[in-house]
């Protein structure tokens, strides 16, 4: 049903496979239309008010028109014929022809947080693809508390032990104070003072800065890349204080490790600038393609400023409803195509080059920095939607 | 003259009757064509140079561009020849031509600020419509400074009794020192120790925290929706402690009154994001869009990105030249046709859809908030220009 | 070659001459591929990763597009043959034809920091143009550090002996230690405490705030433009503190020199609003535009918001390859033309009102501050590639 007049990169765009390098599990159980509504607010922590629903939105509005094809459903579907159609699936055959649709052929799954979604083994299953495990630190952190001994050792002993088998690590210190403040390495001594304090108060959410600093340090000593929450997020996150301009200074610190700048937005262009500044770091657009819906293009072309092509990823940050494990790519290809294509027509990018930075981003860069065959030995990946 | 083949989406827009929900008086007095091109420019607060003209900014050629039909010229006509024809009216001549062409069924009207323009029983009369108070918090601070007694107690009564008839408050804290720092509810003995010392001082104009904060919760209390402008301002603002993402944890403490943030330049897709974080906050970009004309559109599409469609009102926040109340709309329009046409033009959104979100911001949500009738009892709006 | 379609505003843009107001000189010496691939990436200190190219960013794709032709090389041709083709020459012969083909018929040249490349009298003679000097005030105190005797008036002497040939004074205050902070000035006691303390220890670099901040009141008694790096840089400056909203106190104080804020990414709306709020406060978006390349166009139209047309200049900050001077030119031409075009089209502005805005920003502005000739007597420039 292509036309044939379909371009060379536009062809190239909708097959190409991705890597998604950073995303968490899918429903592992079925829920109401409220749990499905909430899940395409990111911010808000409480539900939604009754007079709003989460379907007026970029994000709803995208799901009607991106994955209502999925379903066998026409664009643009009212939302209750949505929802009647999505409920007679379970959200594992749900998971199955959502992350089919996708076209990944890697799932770099952050395990750090899983209520209520599949595990790791569980979504490479139902994905057919391989999933591999990014480890939280702030998870290490509380299992270091937990374990007893000398704090410091245990981490490092906890944080090599998981890593062995993943592929990189992920900070939310965004989310536990955010960036502004001391991000220098403590010493030792501090790290025992604090983690004796932290016991003694019984553990829990992990909040003190020492501690998440003395992580951040261990995570550059492991060398895998050290993913970053940066902007966008639930309002737990004092967005005002996840800009990455504060990390300039850790960023000058952090010697080889690949850091990568995770959503970003508003800051999209702080983070363009970062990854031209430090041969070490990385951006990616993640979760905001998915709540931009119709304004993903925009955003995709500010992410296509000052940061060079090699050092851009792609991720969905997929979470709960496996239909935005699906959106996230179904937006990243719209969008890269109404982006490149803008700059093919207008004279300013060949085509070549244009599929070429395709690529880079889609996954060439995430195989290169996380060491992944960049084919996938199950064959090729199948598109949809 | 209207081409028959102008989508229902067009012509929608075109015709939709607007609240305008945060607006001011115009001018009751003539001026010289100096004080008219200092209005053209919103954050000098200074005469403009000689070198200078109001006519050679985007507003400026908005002007020249759209309202040149309301007073019967060409588009594009020259800044002389467009002061002429002015000249031929008197402002209420010209707010008569305006604020009809302008195609608003509802004014909400701040009226804390009114030197030199129409008042609210003035401004009903010569538009025709309704008009509604928005009472600004620091005037009634002021008039409880003066009205002697318990200042927390004079204030609570005088903003009982304004409000009683009054749709919504609105707070210029931006102006005041900013939104950086505690915004907590301060003990009643600090607000009348603080009101005391303000008092034995003199008065004027208000710059204590303490009692600026004190207002903000009678505002909460009171339940009516709370404005507050939002950067981009006149300079007296400091535009860096205008950023609403320091209201963070004010609006955590905000509970269900609606807040709205007005303006917001450069910091609409921050206030998006506070617009979808909490059920109580909403979005506007009033004042911008007059002062971006041709660059509207893309400032009114950063509005559509992570507000929730139940969530973003429209203003023209027009004062002194009347033509600024006119233009607002008119800009509003063009910039939304565009917008949605270009989102339903690339497949992203359906025009029923489209359709749907123009009646959201143009007037379902504000009535709404303010509960007022979405119809207006003095039979359909005109728009014109 | 052109078509006889063209738009009189295309063919304008083609051919109007430019006012360079900030820019460096050329590279005096040949040079590897090495270091031309670090010349296109502006914020990173170091020496490009080996799984990095210069060539695989928005600048690179650029110097393939624009300048390619001035070589004689197609459109987008591989950086290789590029690279190869560039080694023909050598930095001279380069200079003498990028220069020419940029079109510009004045060159400001800031002759602060100028390792390996051409002095004033050098560039002046390759481009065939006008040089001017603009002398930086950091190197000024510098100067009057090692003069000995009074600081204070050794500043004030050798300030004023180099500025009386030169049109303007430039301040890298952002790269030493930023915007935030007192930036009023201080009494002569403390400047002189200052001086001794930093003679005592040997001068270097300057990065003490109170000579910093002498040096800014001594500019602004000059009564010549003085500019000031704001926002993107390399990543010795934090970017953070290079908001200019930072230096609103010190806007507030700066009587009526004309102030120039340079490159202001990602601050370029921030820069504009400054430039409408002070009759003296004027915005360039300089290195931006080169490093921007596909997406220049975006930022030249954001450039163009709430700054009033007859603040806003144009400037390539060109520094080493001559690729440079000219690239910043030719992408100028490029986005203002699609930005102006699509007003045009849209009917928000006049065509005539374009071309004269074309006229306001590539020469008219920085004649009048500068207080330049608009014509230049070596007769017209032949913009070229």
């Amino acid at each position: 049903m292509t036309p044939v007049t379909q371009s060379a990169l536009a062809q190239h765009i909708r097959q190409v496979a991705l890597i998604d390098q950073h995303v968490h599990g899918c429903w592992s159980t079925g829920g109401d239309r409220r749990r499905f509504e909430n899940a395409l607010n990111e911010a808000n922590t409480e539900p939604l008010a009754d007079f709003d629903s989460g379907f007026d939105t970029q994000v709803g509005f995208a799901v009607r028109n991106h994955c209502a094809a999925v379903l066998g459903l026409p664009k643009h579907v009212e939302p209750q014929q949505y929802w009647e159609r999505r409920s007679q699936f379970n959200e594992t055959e749900l998971a199955r022809l959502f992350l089919a649709a996708a076209g990944v052929s890697n799932w770099l799954v952050d395990t750090g947080f899983a209520e209520g979604v599949t595990d790791l083994a569980e979504f490479g299953e139902i994905s057919g693809r391989r999933a591999y495990e990014v480890v939280r630190l702030e998870q290490v952190a509380e299992q270091a508390a937990q374990a007893g001994g000398d704090y410091p050792s245990a981490f490092e002993e906890i944080l090599n032990r998981r890593a062995a088998g993943a592929v990189g690590t992920k900070s939310i210190m965004a989310y536990r104070g955010g960036f502004d403040g001391d991000l220098s390495e403590p010493p030792t001594t501090e790290v025992r003072a604090a983690a004796q304090r932290w016991r003694d108060e019984g553990g829990g959410r992990l909040h003190d800065r020492v501690l998440l600093r003395f992580g951040l340090y261990q995570a550059l000593r492991l060398g895998k890349p050290l993913q970053f929450h940066v902007g966008f997020g639930d309002r737990d996150c004092d967005l005002r204080k996840a800009n990455p301009l504060y990390l300039l200074d850790f960023l000058r610190n952090s010697g080889h490790t690949p850091i990568v700048l995770l959503h970003c937005y508003p800051y999209e262009r702080e983070a363009g600038y970062l990854a031209q500044a430090f041969n070490n770091v990385y951006v990616d657009g993640g979760l905001t393609v998915n709540h931009l819906g119709a304004r993903a293009p925009a955003f995709i072309a500010r992410l296509l400023e000052l940061a060079p092509f090699r050092k851009i990823l792609y991720s969905s940050d997929g979470f709960g409803p496996a239909e935005l494990h699906f959106l996230g790519a179904a937006l990243w290809r719209n969008g890269i195509d109404r982006v490149l294509h803008g700059f093919v027509e207008a004279g300013d990018w060949s085509e070549a080059d244009a599929i070429r930075v395709v690529d880079l981003i889609a996954h060439h860069n995430a195989a290169r920095i996380y060491r992944l065959a960049s084919g996938d030995p199950r064959g090729p990946i199948s598109p949809g939607g």
